[in-house]
């Protein structure tokens, strides 16, 4: 584990900040009537990196005046860790150039954080054992809650990259299709079931148009976000059979505003639970390729104070985001920069690391008290929901921004 | 049913041709050392759109200049119209432009069809019924072949857009996880059971962010394109429960290289199979919203003449592409120009009419046998799969250009 990293930005080595100089993660940012631009989170600051480019001192091709990173990872892995190395010596304590570099300076409460990427495309995975257990037992059979291919393929599934939005987003509760079963024919109206699933999500910076090795893929990921994949529950049972979610998984998917470098958690690698059953070579991991990262979840009431909800681990996962990757390409299916795969819901053993309500309430059945005193089975309409994530290194931490939504009311159903 | 429109390009006035006037069907060519560009297909020729807007004839905003429709999709319905309407006028048999858009003919056999859009997202659907019966029967339980939503929703899962190619372009078997029910443990090869999926895939032309209606669903869609959904059915087997099809449907889904526009096909609307049970009021149609479309596929293997193995039509779909739109916006989903909806595989209620090996060969227990004498369960190294369409019109016919993928032997297995 590397120490702190001592930053001029004095909000930098403050143990309680999430962006310390170890961390410099990217954003999109804006201030009132300035168009989005890319940043670098430090201390309680944004490091306007557009400006930096326009100004000359950082030169990537003109990547960081875009309003996304997309065109920056294209540069390649040379291109990241220049850009972190150039940064890092920029920012370090006693570095000559905090006189140029403070007038770049944004405080983080006066700007607007935008989508970090453009998400080309979506896939969603089911790699965390105590999930795929728990939800198997409630949709399917619990004596058989694990499928027969989930301890040697990481499962995924294609999902809706026009649905995934940034942290803030409000979320509208979606109409649907459901059936219960002792109902005679489906009915068309808001999800009664609507809920959360505690995820990370893995950002494709290199393009492959083949089969990669997981090596490979550990290196193509550009960083990492934090993932909340909003889920109507009642759709998806009705709807799964046999194609996968759909629908359910189709209204929002919110994420992080700041995108934490593989780079910045490299010092976090960690292994996964034990392997049960050995894996095919094309999915062998020459190193551990999971991150030890603590992860939360707060429920507000409209109005109230919020309660933590789950507390998890990524370091829960089957499956890495290279392992998924991997697979993902093991079709010979292309790969391309901005693609985001979502890890899964990351549920723990205990009861209170359950990643999701429908897991967390047992399918309705076993209710949660908030410090309100107020209960929930699932979302409520008014509830505002937000993740949070550090990974902890000696003195410091490393953290995503919070990841939130608020839950709006569903639109009238109209024909 | 409207009559042959007359064209001065004397080609397009064959009873044989698949673009005569009335079709206009859109695409993206290159010439020797040029580069791709917007054009039309008129006859044996291609009108060069992007020349024409060059030299000012057509107007559109420099979209048809680009290497995409895109671009022109964006503008606008009214703006489809528009274009359409000119082409029409210029085009027609006696128009006083021949002079000026003679120069602007291309000969088809001189040029090179490239993707002529860029796929923003890509679902597919489960839309016929004969196909959704004759799989489950197959997959699942014969006594219970068709999922109990079948009837009410249009079942769809989100498919891959990277893995989305052009006619022409050649397919690489892929490997995959494959086990069968008698094996212990999965293997890690070639895929045995390589397969075909008969579809047409619908392009949406108009955004939007929240549910739409059937028949704005409908006017939402730019045009059609002929679509060979390729399938490793042995993969699937394994890999799809409980999350869908992954990395089966991930290899390539090959698309004709000519859009037919919805204005095209207007009058070949029709109605599909007979409605077993109602629909909920949000997928009501106002009007019959299928095509009349005769599809066909022919295998040709290596160095052979191609055998006709499949003849259906697209009013077998159960669903038409606006309600299975009209589904996908249901949950707030946005929809972004350049989406592609898939049917699904269209099989009729004949054996010579179900549109994929899989039910041709039924799961391979009775090979089709070629006109070659060869027999083929599932797709063979070498061979060339053809899609062809057409709707029939009173001495013509509307056409979307062949659909054509070689299979090429799965790369060599590495880590």
């Amino acid at each position: 584990m590397t120490d702190l990293k001592r930053s001029w930005v004095e909000s930098a080595n403050s143990a309680e900040t999430q962006f310390p100089l170890n961390n410099l993660p990217y954003g999109v940012f804006s201030t009132e009537g300035g168009s989005p631009r890319c940043g670098t989170a430090i201390g309680d600051q944004i490091l306007d990196l557009a400006a930096l480019e326009e100004a000359g001192v950082l030169s990537f091709a003109g990547t960081l005046k875009t309003g996304s990173w997309n065109a920056f990872m294209a540069l390649g892995k040379p291109e990241w860790d220049r850009l972190r190395a150039e940064l890092t010596t920029l920012l370090a304590e006693g570095s000559d150039a905090e006189a140029t570099l403070s007038a770049h300076l944004v405080a983080q409460s006066d700007a607007t954080l935008h989508m970090p990427f453009s998400v080309t495309e979506y896939t969603d995975f089911y790699a965390a054992r105590h999930h795929a257990f728990n939800v198997g037992s409630m949709f399917r059979d619990p004596e058989n809650a694990l499928p027969p291919n989930w301890l040697h393929i990481p499962i995924g599934y294609n999902g809706r990259a026009s649905s995934v939005v940034v942290s803030g987003t409000p979320v509208i509760r979606p109409n649907g299709q459901t059936k219960a079963p002792t109902e005679e024919a489906p009915k068309f109206g808001p999800s009664q079931r609507f809920d959360i699933e505690l995820e990370m999500g893995a950002i494709v910076g290199t393009p492959s148009n083949g089969p990669i090795t997981v090596s490979e893929a550990f290196d193509a990921i550009f960083g990492y976000v934090l993932m909340n994949d909003w889920s109507a529950r009642d759709i998806q049972a009705w709807e799964y059979q046999p194609l996968g979610p759909f629908q359910s998984k189709a209204t929002a998917t919110t994420i992080s505003p700041w995108i934490v470098t593989a780079a910045a958690l490299e010092p976090f690698r960690t292994t996964g639970p034990e392997r049960e059953k050995p894996l095919l070579d094309y999915l062998f991991e020459p190193k551990p390729m999971i991150y030890d990262i603590d992860l939360e979840v707060t429920l507000a009431p409209e109005g109230k104070d919020e309660t933590v909800i789950i507390r998890s681990n990524y370091n829960n996962m089957y499956y890495s985001a290279a392992q998924q990757l991997a697979h993902h390409t093991s079709s010979g299916c292309p790969m391309r920069v901005g693609d985001m795969l979502g890890s899964g819901t990351i549920s723990g053993p205990e009861k209170g690391s359950r990643g999701s309500l429908l897991e967390m309430s047992w399918g309705g059945k076993e209710p949660l008290t908030l410090d309100t005193g107020e209960t929930r089975s699932f979302v409520e309409d008014g509830d505002t929901l937000t993740l949070k994530g550090a990974a902890h290194g000696d003195g410091y931490k490393i953290g995503f921004g919070e990841c939130v939504g608020k839950v709006l009311p569903a639109r009238p159903v109209t024909n």
